[in-house]
C-alpha cells in the first residue's frame, strides 16, 4: 500500500483560491479571533503529519486485530492507546470546540480538511474523536452551564471521550418507538434504564472516562418522537473535584462483529439505572440531537471522500508500477516486458472517475462547511438565515452523495488492482469494507434522501432549492460572457434546469400521491449531487483558467482537464436519473406484499 | 438469515415457457439422449434440496473459519469434506460431463440453473466443483484419448478435483509474459517449473487427488501469447492401475487472505519440476483455454445472479418482518408500534431493482446457455455457426453485467437491513464480500468489456451485433401489432436503436483513435447488458400476458409488474451511458502520467 500523503495543495487551493476563506474568516466574529491564514496552514501541515505518520500505520493492523471484548471491558488494537495519547496531546479533540471551555474554536471549513486527513489515514481511529466532538456540540448547545463546566474541558482535551446512544434493537430509523426510560431520582438527576445498540465508542480503553448522550423517555412522556429527551450519563461519575469517581451502572454487553471499521468498538450498552442529567428541555431530545446532526453528517460525508482519496492514491501508485499489456497507441516502456497499466484507457477511466469525484467531494464539503461557519459565526441576520437554509438543504446531499460516491470510488480503486485488490495485504478491500458503513450510519442514505426530498424540498415548496439555484444562477450570470468558461457554464445551466424541472415534477405529483416523495428521493438526491458537483467544478475551473498562465507545476492544467472529464463523462448521468424519477411510484408499489 | 429456497418456479418458467427447452432438446442429438422434461424436473428438485439443506448451512461457518494452511496442507472448514462427499455421491460433478467417460451429458441450460442454486447456497463450496468442471471441459476438448481415459472418470465422479493454473505474480491479464517452463523429459512427459498464484482449489482436503491444468512455455516457444502451452500435472501421479501413486512435486506455498470466499482456498502453487503432459498442440495453450472460457465465464456471471438472489430472499424476509415508521398512505399494521418497512417506497425501490435485475439475469444466462447447447449439440451447420457467434458476443456480457449487477444487488440487499446489514451475523455483508471477486476473476470485468467491444464488435465491424439485433428485430416484428405488448416492444426497439447508434459511433472513431475501444468499452457493455435484459424481459412479459388469465397464483401478474418496473425505472440508464460513451477518449487520456 502506498504511504498516505495528505492532499494539502488541493485543500489550500479550495480554502484560499476557490472559497477565499481568509476573507470570510475576517468578516466573521468568532472566527476572526481564532484563525488566520498562517494558523490554518500550520494546522493543516501538522494534521497531515499526524495522519500519515501516526494514524495510517495503524490502519491495517487495527483491521486485522479488531477490538476485543472481555467481561464488559473493550480493548482497542495494539498501538491505538499510544496513538490516542499523542493525538489528544496535540489538542485535536478540541479543534472546533468552544474556547470558553478549552476548545480551539476553529471553523468547520478548516476542521473538515483535518477530518478528511484523519479519516483517510484510519477511519476506525477517527471515529473515537468524531463521536467526542459530536457529544461536545450537543452539550455546548443545550446543556446547563454546570454540565458544560463539568464535562466540556475534559472532552475537548480528549482525556474523556463521548458517545451517542440512540438506536435500540427494535428502533433505528424510527426513534419514536424507543423504550429506554429515565426516572427522576428526586435530586435533579435521572435513573436511566434500557438497552442501546450500535453504539460507536460506547466502551473502550482510550480515555479515562466516557460520557454518554442518551435518548430516553420520561415517565410522563407523550408517545412517539415528541416524547424523547436527551440525557448525559458518564461511565464514571464525576467527583466534587471534577475527577473520576464511582462507576455508573452502564455496561457494555458485547461488541458487534462487522464487515469493516473493526478497530472501532460498536457496542451494546446496557443502562441499569445509570445516573444521568437532562440536556436541554424535557421531550425535546430529538431537536437537541439535530443541532449537531448537520456537523456529524457532513463529517460522515467526509469519510466517504477520505476513503476514496486513500484508495485513489494507492491505485495511482499501482497503475504506474504494474506492467501488463501494451498501450494501444504504441509501446511506451520499450525496456520492459509490458507497459504500466496507466496507459490503458479503461484504467484511466477508473482513475479519472475517482479523481473527479474526490475533488468534487472535497470542494462540495468545503462549500457546505462554509455555510456551517456562516450560520454559526455571522452577525448578519440575513446572511445567517440564508446560510441555515443552505446547510439544511445541502447536508443530506453531502452525507449521502459523498458516501455513495465513496463506495463507487473505493470499488474502482480495488478494481484497478485486479486480483490483488481482493487480497487483504494491499489494503484496497479494507477501504471498501470500511467506507460501506458510512452509507448506513448517522441516518441511512435512503433516510438522507427522504430528508432532502421531503423536509427540505417538498415541505417548503422548493424554497430552499430556489435559494440555492439562485446562487448558482448568479455564478452563471457573472460568467455568461467569458467564452473560455462556456464549456462548463452551459452544462451547469442545463443540469440546474433539469434539477428544477424534476423538482417541479415531484412537487406536482406529491399532491395526489403520498408515495411520490419516497419514490423519487434516492435518484433525486443523486441528481442533486451531480448538479452540485457541477457547480463547484465550474468554480474550480474558473480559478484554474485564471491562474493557469505561467504555472509550471501542472496543477491548474490538471484541474481543468479533470473538470472536463467531470462535465463530459460523469454529468450525463443526470439525464437518466431524471427519466427514472419521472416513472413515478406506481411500478415500485405495484406488487402485493405476498408477491415478494 | 432466511433459509435459502431455490426459485424453482422461475427456473421452470424460463426453461419450459419462455425458452421451450423441451422442444429444443428434442431437436438436438446428444441432448435428446440424455435429458427429458421429467429428468430435468427431478434434477432441479434434487439440486434445490442439496443447496438448501446441505450447502447453505455451511456458508457462514465457512466464512468465519476459512481455509487453513499448514506446511503445504490446506484444510477446508468444518463440514466441507462431509458435504463434498455427499455432493459427489449425487453425481453433481459430472452433470455436464461427456457420457463416454462417465459424465451425465446434461445441457448447459439445465446446468446453469443447478449452478445458480449451488452458488446461492455457498459460493466458496461451489468453486471446487466449478473448477473441476472447467478442467474437464479443457481435457475433454483437447487432451489425448489416454489422458481422457486416465483422468475424466475420476474427475466426473468428483473423487479427484481440478484446478486451473494461469496467473503468475507478474502476469495476470497479460498471460503473454508468463515464465513457467515446461521441459521435455524425453518420455513424452514434461518437467514443469514455476510459480502460479491465485489458484482456486490448488490445494485442499476434499478429494484424493487434484489435477492441475497449467499454462507454461516450452523451451523453444515464441515470445508472447503465441508461445504458451497447456499441460496437465496431477498432485499425485496415477499408477498403472489408475489409482493414486507417488507425490508429484507441486506444492502449495501459502493461501491468500481475502475479502471474501474465505472457504475457497486461493493458493500459491510452486511447480518444482512437476511431471506433466501436454494438452492440445504445443503453443496453442491459450486457444485450448478459450474453448472452456465461455462456460466458465457464464458460470461466473451466474455467481453474480446467485448472490443477488440470496440477498434478495433475505431482504424480503427482513422487510416484511422489521417494523419501522408508518406507510405514507396510512397505517397498515394497526396493532403494532410501526409498519413493516416493505410499505416504504424506497424499500420497494431496492427490492424491485434487485428483483428486476435477478429475473433478468436468470433469463439472460439461460438464453446464453441455450446457444452454448446449440453450438455444442446441433447437427445443423448454420444453426451451429449462428449459435457460436451469439455465444462469442454474449458471454462477456453475461460475465461482467451479471456480476456488476450482482454487486449492486447485494449492496442494495445489505442496505435494506440498515445497521444490521453491516453486522456479520445477518449474512448480508458476506454476500457483498463474496460476490465482489466475481467482477475480478476469470478476466476482470474491464477485460470482458474490451473483449466485447474490441474482439466481438470492432474486429468484425459489428457483424455479431447485427446478428443479435436481427434476432431481436424478429421478435419486435412478430409482436408489432399486439397492443398489449407495446409498452415493452417500443422501448425495446428504442434501446436497440441506441445500441446500434453507439456501436456505429465507436466503429467510426476507432479508425482515427486507437484508444476509442478502451474508452467506450465498460459503458458499452453496460448499455449492451441493459438492452439485452430488455429483450429477455419483453420475452417474459409476452408469456406472462398470454398465461395471465385464470392464474390465481399471482406469478404472471408479478412477472408483468416487474417487467414494467424494469422498462420504466431501470432501462432509462442507457440514455446516460450512450452520452458518456460519446464523450470519447480525449478527456480520459488528457493528463500526463506525472499529473496523477
Amino acid at each position: 500500500m502506498a504511504d498516505y500523503s495528505a492532499p494539502l495543495r488541493d485543500m489550500q487551493f479550495l480554502l484560499k483560491e476557490v472559497f477565499e476563506a481568509d476573507k470570510l474568516w475576517l468578516s466573521l466574529p468568532g472566527a476572526r479571533d481564532t484563525v488566520d491564514p498562517d494558523t490554518a496552514d500550520a494546522i493543516l501541515e501538522e494534521a497531515a503529519k499526524i495522519a500519515s505518520s501516526l494514524l495510517a500505520p495503524l490502519n491495517r493492523s487495527g483491521d486485522e486485530e479488531g477490538c476485543q471484548w472481555n467481561e464488559g471491558v473493550v480493548t482497542t488494537p495494539k498501538g491505538f492507546k499510544e496513538a490516542y495519547n499523542t493525538f489528544i496531546e496535540g489538542g485535536w479533540c478540541g479543534l472546533g470546540g468552544n474556547p470558553d471551555f478549552g476548545g480551539m474554536g476553529m471553523p468547520k471549513m478548516l476542521g473538515a480538511q483535518v477530518e478528511e486527513m484523519v479519516q483517510s489515514a484510519n477511519i476506525s481511529f477517527g471515529l473515537y474523536p468524531m463521536l467526542t466532538a459530536g457529544a461536545c456540540l450537543a452539550i455546548d448547545a443545550h446543556a446547563s452551564e454546570e454540565l458544560k463546566q463539568t464535562y466540556l474541558p475534559n472532552l475537548y482535551s480528549g482525556v474523556w471521550a463521548g458517545s451517542m446512544c440512540l438506536t435500540e434493537p427494535h428502533s433505528g430509523t424510527d426513534l419514536g418507538i424507543i423504550r429506554t426510560k429515565a426516572e427522576p431520582n428526586g435530586d435533579g438527576s435521572y435513573a436511566i434504564t434500557g438497552t442501546k445498540i450500535f453504539i460507536t465508542g460506547g466502551e473502550h480503553d482510550l480515555s479515562e472516562n466516557i460520557i454518554h448522550l442518551v435518548l430516553a423517555k420520561l415517565p410522563d412522556a407523550p408517545a412517539g418522537s415528541r416524547g424523547i429527551s436527551l440525557f448525559l450519563a458518564p461511565k464514571f461519575k464525576v467527583t466534587e473535584e471534577g475527577g473520576v469517581g464511582e462507576r455508573n451502572p452502564v455496561f457494555c454487553g458485547s461488541i458487534e462483529h462487522k464487515m469493516g471499521i473493526k478497530a472501532s468498538a460498536t457496542c451494546v450498552m446496557n443502562f441499569d439505572g445509570a445516573q444521568g442529567w437532562l440536556v436541554g428541555e424535557p421531550n425535546k431530545g430529538l431537536a437537541c440531537m439535530f443541532t449537531m446532526m448537520n456537523y456529524e453528517r457532513l463529517g460522515v460525508g467526509v469519510q466517504g471522500l477520505a476513503a476514496a482519496e486513500r484508495s485513489y492514491q494507492n491505485a495511482v501508485e499501482y497503475a504506474k508500477d504494474r506492467i501488463q499489456g501494451r498501450s494501444a497507441t504504441g509501446v511506451v516502456a520499450k525496456d520492459k516486458a509490458a507497459d504500466p497499466i496507466i496507459v490503458h484507457p479503461d484504467v484511466r477511466r477508473m482513475l479519472m472517475t475517482m479523481r473527479a469525484l474526490i475533488e468534487g467531494s472535497r470542494a462540495f464539503s468545503t462549500y457546505v462547511a462554509k455555510y456551517l461557519d456562516i450560520s454559526k459565526y455571522s452577525d448578519d441576520a440575513t446572511a445567517k438565515q440564508h446560510a441555515e437554509a443552505m446547510v439544511a438543504l445541502l447536508t443530506p446531499v453531502a452525507k449521502a452523495f459523498l458516501t455513495d460516491r465513496g463506495l463507487d470510488s473505493t470499488v474502482l480503486g480495488q478494481q484497478v488492482f485486479g486480483g490483488h485488490g481482493y487480497i487483504r495485504e494491499w489494503g484496497q478491500e479494507q477501504l471498501v469494507r470500511d467506507v460501506r458503513i458510512a452509507q448506513i450510519y448517522e441516518g441511512t442514505n435512503g433516510i438522507q434522501a427522504l430528508d432532502l426530498m421531503g423536509r427540505k424540498v417538498a415541505m417548503n415548496g422548493g424554497k430552499f432549492v430556489e435559494l440555492y439555484a439562485g446562487e448558482v444562477a448568479d455564478f452563471i450570470e457573472a460568467n455568461r460572457d467569458r467564452s473560455e468558461l462556456q464549456e462548463f457554464v452551459e452544462p451547469l445551466a442545463a443540469v440546474f434546469e433539469r434539477l428544477s424541472d424534476v423538482t417541479e415534477y415531484v412537487l406536482e405529483t406529491v399532491e395526489q400521491d403520498p408515495n411520490a416523495v419516497g419514490a423519487a428521493s434516492v435518484e433525486y438526491l443523486d441528481l442533486f449531487g451531480y448538479a452540485a458537483f457541477a457547480h463547484v467544478w465550474a468554480m474550480m475551473a474558473k480559478v484554474a483558467i485564471e491562474k493557469q498562465a505561467g504555472d509550471s507545476s501542472g496543477f491548474y492544467d490538471a484541474k481543468l482537464k479533470t473538470a472536463r472529464f467531470y462535465f463530459r463523462r460523469l454529468l450525463p448521468r443526470t439525464v437518466s436519473l431524471a427519466e427514472s424519477i419521472k416513472s413515478g411510484s406506481s411500478d415500485m408499489m405495484a406488487l402485493d406484499v405476498e408477491q415478494f
